[in-house]
């Protein structure tokens, strides 16, 4: 148990966009909108799933959308809080702690708008160990939970509370809702007890983001590679380094897909990397030959400062690093693969676990 | 106050697809699922407005959809009644009565599940006096009534309670969900205050059907002229008469749209008329002429049955009269007329209300 006050929001924001991998938002808008509640509202008090008693009303809290259209429109923060108290009305129980669905630049910290406001703890977890672009797409729907009833809101001030049949149904008609309300929405779904949350969320996550972003900005400070922390606290290793030259990409069903081509630098001279993305970084490939696919985690950096490059942000010239980082282990079973495996997102590509080149201290 | 059985059902889904000008769905579908479940639950009680109390709760319920798709899925019945069951949970009060959104071969009838199913009765009045394409366009809107806390759900078992901040909005984000939910869904909406009802709704609609379609099955046992009765009971009149010689439609968005070719037959012989639709009869040209438009009611009708033909069922080759009817005093004024005008649909065109050939005698 921790105070996470406004400075946090910065190393917070970083190092979730390394988890983000190329998805979950812009890490600005995100640290900008909590920073700003923060000051306002006060400190977070950061738990741990071992701090949850077994009946306590957990709710996981984010915003939904194509991160291309995020960042034009910039949330002011009370939507989201709207949402939460909604789910919390319906569901007639209050809320004791939020948590994150995902980590990632935006809703990493879009949970912490939540607990200031509402003055409950953050759990220090999340749904996913990293971001994925569709709702079902969380260890909760490994675990039986139902993403319904969940509430869903725009910032004009329309809102729902769904219940849908499985959580591949809730996430098709709130993403068609989304789409609607103009491309963004504030969802709270996977409302969870404590027992239920220690058994399907994975934890540390906040913790190892506040980590991850401290080591980058360290190392930008004392002038060593940024890139040599991020490995050491996840067990993750370099793929590739070098300068991007292609990037295509389209919005598409709400998703922003595409893919990135990158030429080699240094020791990867004379080789090339593909990634292909739908919001985050599924697939790598090295000269043609698949080096890591999604559940694991692919995150291209920046190479210079190891700013995590999100893949609205990918542009021709940019040198850089791209980092494979092993998933959650929940992830690595048969039925996680068939809900987030290379298949599912149309890749005719077997998932094989990228290998750690040094364990991790922090997972 | 009287009892409505299962024999009212072919002359209300009868007379109320004339109402419903072309749209509304098919008759057919909601007379068979209405009577299977009067069989089942007993007769529904018909009231009249007078007969509530100021704060009774007044539920309208109704299919969601383009009536194209309505077809192809015949909907159970206690999808309806589950809508209708989950508003009222949501509310938190007992539902007094249901009473129809619209007056429409499938949209008369449905509210006869819930009645039956809930043991409530059904108030003789409906928020159109006709069918219209959108759920903002009721007489409702005009009194400042939200449609809004909304229950919409598919046959699947998904569900939703939308709150909207507009009438439109409720329009806009339902009609998304229910092209998601495979093109049809039951809706549970406007719930108002008996004396919001006394008020807001169009009287007496649901026993206009009744007589309309008791009076053209009456024509046919007599072999008399079967639109008689209609231009009688409505003080409408006869437009045109004629041979359907070419449609057009497309779905789109949702709705079933188009435009339908009637060569003169008779006394119209050598003149032509043109009908432009959207899921109902929007504007009706001879010779080029408007001679009606929305909201006054345009329906076209076999010449020899009196049977109305719904705009999904418009066939070259038909021999029809189209006969226009006076539409709800309450669609005339300029408020109206800006909620469901000719312009609205995207018509260059005023309004100019039809004269009644004879006065009404049930309206």
């Amino acid at each position: 148990m921790r105070r996470v006050g406004v400075r946090d929001m910065d190393d917070l924001a970083l190092g979730a966009a390394v988890l983000g991998t190329g998805g979950g938002g812009d890490p600005h808008i995100g640290k900008l909108t909590a920073a700003e509640a923060i000051r306002r509202h006060g400190d977070v008090t950061l738990i741990d799933l071992g701090d949850l008693a077994d009946d306590d009303l957990i709710l996981p809290v984010a915003m939904m959308g194509a991160p291309t259209v995020m960042v034009e429109k910039l949330p002011r923060g009370d939507e989201i809080v709207r949402a939460a108290e909604g789910l919390q009305a319906y569901l007639g129980r209050p809320i004791r702690a939020v948590t994150p669905i995902e980590a990632g630049g935006l809703n990493s910290t879009t949970p912490f708008i939540v607990a200031t406001h509402l003055g409950v703890p953050l759990v220090d977890a999340d749904g996913m160990g990293r971001a994925f672009p569709e709702l079902q797409m969380v260890t909760m729907t490994l675990h039986g939970i139902m993403a319904t009833p969940m509430a869903i809101g725009d910032e004009k001030g329309n809102t729902a509370i769904l219940t849908t049949i499985d959580n591949a149904w809730a996430e098709r008609i709130a993403r068609t809702m989304t789409i609607q309300m103009g491309g963004v929405a504030m969802i709270a779904l996977y409302a969870m007890t404590g027992a239920q949350a220690r058994r399907a969320l994975v934890p540390g996550t906040v913790s190892l983001a506040i980590h991850l972003g401290r080591a980058i900005r360290d190392a930008r400070a004392r002038k060593t590679d940024p890139i040599a922390g991020i490995l050491r606290l996840t067990g993750g290793r370099r793929l590739f380094k070098g300068k991007i030259m292609d990037v295509r990409r389209r919005t598409e069903r709400g998703f922003a897909r595409g893919e990135a081509t990158i030429q080699g630098l240094d020791a990867d001279n004379g080789h090339e990397m593909a990634i292909q993305f739908q919001n985050e970084n599924l697939i790598a490939r090295r000269d043609g030959e698949v080096v890591a696919t999604v559940p694991d985690l692919i995150t291209v950096l920046d190479a210079e400062t190891g700013e995590p490059v999100t893949t609205e942000t990918l542009r021709y010239g940019f040198r850089v690093v791209v980092v494979g980082m092993p998933c959650a282990e929940a992830w690595r079973g048969a039925a996680a693969l068939a809900l987030v495996g290379p298949r599912v997102f149309g890749y005719d590509v077997d998932y094989s676990p990228l290998q750690a080149s040094v364990p991790a201290t922090a997972r």
